[in-house]
């Protein structure tokens, strides 16, 4: 038995990083029609492709578009995408600004979902922030940033792919683009009523992909850094996950715009640019991941197992 | 802000069961070739489908094929597989017998990815269960139950869909059929050799699902009852989600075959029988759901959103 732990970590570490080589491959050459032949004659896994990138392959986190939320056990970064959620954007920047989060509390821990906040009591007034916007569930491509497509066939949009580092659905016909419901992701509740959502309250995915909700939610971005801290959160027993009692709700300390910090005090993470060659070579290396642990190649990659890998900067 | 909670409850609600009714559909036509032609018809939700299912249409779990794990917090319900793993399921039921798992912990929490459980230490010796047994990655279809195909495309594999209440990938060449590695999926942690899994660790999914998983490890089954104690556990801090300190990792007090335990202890629990018209109801149900709250449906269910119902059986 004492090669145990050594196994698991050498598991752990195949599971979770692709390293040199590409070890016996058996793709099966099934669905050709909508599986993209891409060759898996890549050297290099995601960790040494990030190793050897450029500084140029990533973009700072927008500090104007960087949502900071301080919880009891740590920092959640959110970074949202203006592009595709304006007005929604553009309330929850006017709820931050007069301190609207502060003080609230994660209301809800839905297992293999999400994890939502906002005010369980719904005593706390909005000052300058407006009551109720419209959805904005799509944005003609026009109004998004450069699409970068993920050639793997997608069973919930036409297209998909990547959009400033968000994964995005498309369809061509209309032009109209949209982010999805990937781990991580955060929107806007709303009630039955498209235009009842205001930001006042939000959620992130946590669990499963519920691509379901994609078009049926206003998504305004996703979290850079601290999604452990609320994928982890004790599952509420309430219906729908949402927790029975003020002592089970963990509070939120506050929620601040990255720009609105002492520049110090701000987040300092970088995003790797999805237009870049790098993110291919990335996307690649996960589509077929390499080494000597993986004994099958999968030959294809679903858009939410896409990393989109988010570090440090260096000082 | 009286509405809030309302909304919010309201939006978990309609997030979480798909109710009366159809919405106004906003279906796109794209991609014919790769995604089935289902119609939306069905005027039932889920939670209906269930409330109104009659006793055939449930099996109970196979209490020679559940385990019944207990930690501090409370009790994990898996229910093994054994037609696609019968060697290392055999082995896993001799490990229980000898209590090898008793006085063992969680060892890893590793976020949208795995929880996995085992001997930290490397110290507890086998006494007659196997030290190594061949990969189990798949199986011929003769081998496995009634297949029920889902007739949406999936990427991952040929062809998609259910035996017996685990879900399932199959390729029609090779008649090779598999079980995925959806939320919830159980497998065996192993090393780089393709045999040097043997069941003393296993691991959970509890993050969006790892499908390039799928035939590179033998799984054995899935989790019932109880993935929210593994899937809310706090996240590991060492590499890969292993826990550092002894503290941190949560005891297993006991795992016990359910056939094992005397009857009045065994979980009483039933699964919707994935071959029936039920089972085929609810997947519509849930692949363009309606009510009030879904503003575009998805025309489309990824394997992993498909649910299987599980419910206490009444007394």
């Amino acid at each position: 038995m004492q090669q145990l732990n050594h196994k698991i970590v050498r598991l752990a570490v195949m599971m979770t990083i692709a390293s040199l080589g590409c070890g016996s491959y058996d793709a099966y050459a099934a669905s050709e029609a909508k599986k993209p032949q891409v060759k898996a004659n890549q050297a290099l896994s995601m960790a040494e492709l990030i190793k050897q990138s450029k500084a140029q392959d990533w973009r700072a986190l927008d500090p104007e578009n960087t949502l900071v939320m301080e919880l009891e056990k740590g920092q959640v970064v959110i970074e949202l995408a203006p592009h595709f959620a304006p007005q929604s954007i553009a309330n929850i920047k006017a709820l931050v600004h007069e301190n609207y989060f502060d003080g609230l509390a994660m209301i809800r821990s839905h297992d293999n979902y999400v994890a939502q906040w906002g005010d369980a009591d719904e005593k706390r007034a909005i000052k300058n922030a407006r009551d109720k916007l419209p959805a904005e569930f799509s944005v003609h491509a026009d109004k998004a940033d450069v699409f970068t497509r993920l050639p793997d066939a997608d069973g919930y949009a036409p297209q998909v792919g990547h959009v400033n580092g968000f994964a995005v659905g498309r369809d061509p016909k209309t032009q109209q683009t949209w982010l999805t419901h990937c781990y991580g992701a955060v929107g806007v509740a709303r009630g039955n009523e498209i235009d009842s959502g205001n930001g006042t309250s939000l959620y992130a995915i946590i669990g499963h992909a519920p691509r379901h909700l994609d078009r049926n939610v206003t998504v305004v971005g996703r979290v850079m850094q601290g999604i452990a801290l609320l994928s982890s959160l004790p599952r509420g027993t309430g219906a729908m996950g949402f927790y029975e009692k003020a002592e089970e709700r963990g509070a939120i300390k506050s929620v601040r715009l990255a720009s609105d910090m002492p520049e110090a005090e701000r987040p300092r993470l970088e995003v790797v640019r999805t237009e870049s060659l790098l993110f291919k070579d990335i996307v690649a290396a996960q589509r077929n991941r390499g080494g000597e642990w993986y004994k099958h190649a999968a030959n294809y990659i679903e858009l939410c197992n896409v990393p989109i890998p988010v570090r440090a900067r260096e000082p």
